[in-house]
C-alpha cells in the first residue's frame, strides 16, 4: 500500500540564490521545513502555538541529496511523507522543479518532540498525523 | 566635540552574495544588527538576555543608502555613533570596505524600547550608554 | 487620478522570525524585494534573464517603517506603486496583515538601472511599466 | 596517522535564531559552507575568483546530526578534515561550542567539482590540499 502523500508549490526567490547563478544549498533546508510546517498546519498543528505549549519538534538528523540545480523564479514542487521509528518521526522529502519534472534534490529527515525541552516518547502528533502513518 | 564611535569587522560571507554576485541588499541590515549588538554587548547589555526579561529594543525606521556594492570574503568596517531624541535611540552606521576605505553603505536606524510589549520612555540603556550619548 | 498598484500575497515563513518571535527586521527588505521582482515579472521583465543581458536594477537607498509586528504563518498582502524622478525608479510599498488589514510596514526604495555596470538613463523599463508610470 | 585538521571560530548572530530562541537548522549549513570556504582560502583558494574561472565546488550531499542547541552570541569552534573517494571531495566538519567544549553538531558533506559545468576529474584541488589529503 502507497503511503499518502503531502506536497506544497514553492516559488524560488532570487534572493536565495548565490554568486553561481543557483539556490544555495542551505535553503534547501528552508524548504524542506516550510514543506513540513505546511504539513504540519494542513493537519491542525500550528508551529508557533505548539512552541507557545512548550511541544518542540527538534530536527535530530538530516541527509540531503543534492541532484539538479535551481534558479530564480523556479516553481518547484515538494512533496513529503512520513513514518514512525521509535521516538523519531521520520520525513521522506523531494524536491522537483515544476516546468519539466525533473528531480532536484532528496531529503531524509529526523524529528524528535521535546516537551519543555525534554525528549518524549514521540506520540504526540500520532493522532493528527494518523492518515498519513498508515 | 566628536561622537564617541564604536566599530567592528564584519567578513563577507559568500552565500550572502545574490545571483548578482554582489552581496543582497537585505544583508546591509544584518551587518548593521549584528553591529548594534556587538556594540550593546561591549557596555554590558546582551540583546538575548534583555529579551528574556522582557525588555526588547525594536526598530521603528531604517535608511540605508548603498553606494558601492560588496564581494564574497570582502572585509568591512562597520561603525556607529548612538544619540537619543525623546523616546527614540538613533543609530548614525556606516559600512566601509577595509582593503580601500570605499564608503559603501550609510544608515540611520531608529530603535524605541518595548517593555514587556509596551513602549518605554526608553532611558532604559541610557546608563550603559553613557560614554557614547555625549 | 490614482496610480495603479500591484499587489501579492506572501506567507511568513517560521525561519523568518527571530529570537523575538516575530519577523526579523531585515527579512521584510526580502518580502519587498520579492514584491518588486514579481511585479517586474507580472510586466515581462524576468530579474535573472536581464542580468544575463547586463542590466541590473540596483536599490540605492531605502526606507523602512515598522509599525506592527509579524509572526510565523501569518498572511501578508504586500502591494507597490511606481514612479519616475529622473534616472530614479522609486518605489512606494507597503505590508498589510491580511486577518485584519493591519498596516505592518511601510518602505519607499530608490531603484537606478545599470546596463554592464554602468549608470543609465534609467529609460530601460519605461514602456513595460508604461499602465503604472501614469 | 592523525588527518591534519582545519578550524575557525565563528560567533553566532542574533537573527540566526528562530522562534524556538535558538539557531535555526539551516544556518548550521551556513557555519559548514563558511568553514570550507575558509579553508579554501587558507591554501589559497578563493570561491568566488575559481566561480569567474568557471571552476565551481558543489555539494552533492550533505548529512547533518544536530546534538545540541546554539543560542546568539555563542562562539563556536568549527573543524573539518578532508579526504578524497573517487570523483568526490568529502569532509567531516563539527561544531562545538567554545564555552564548555559541547559537542553540538556533526557533518559529512560530499562535493564534487564542475568546470564549466561539467562533472570533473576532481583533483583540480588535490594539489592545493595535498597537506590535508595525507
Amino acid at each position: 500500500m502507497e503511503k499518502k502523500i503531502f506536497e506544497t508549490e514553492i516559488k524560488v526567490r532570487d534572493y536565495e540564490c548565490d554568486a553561481q547563478g543557483i539556490v544555495n544549498n542551505a535553503n534547501y533546508q528552508h524548504y524542506y521545513e516550510i514543506t513540513r510546517h505546511e504539513f504540519l498546519e494542513s493537519i491542525g498543528i500550528s508551529f508557533s502555538d505548539s512552541h507557545d505549549e512548550g511541544i518542540d519538534p527538534v530536527v535530530s538528523r538530516i541527509e540531503i541529496f543534492y541532484k539538479a540545480p535551481l534558479k530564480g523564479g523556479d516553481r518547484i514542487i515538494s512533496s513529503m511523507t512520513v513514518k514512525r521509528k521509535g521516538a523519531r518521526i521520520i520525513f521522506n522529502q523531494t524536491i522537483k522543479r515544476k516546468s519539466d519534472n525533473t528531480l532536484c534534490s532528496t531529503a531524509t529527515v529526523d524529528v524528535v518532540i521535546l516537551i519543555n525541552g525534554v525528549l518524549s516518547i514521540g506520540d504526540r502528533y500520532d493522532e493528527a498525523m494518523k492518515e498519513y502513518l498508515e
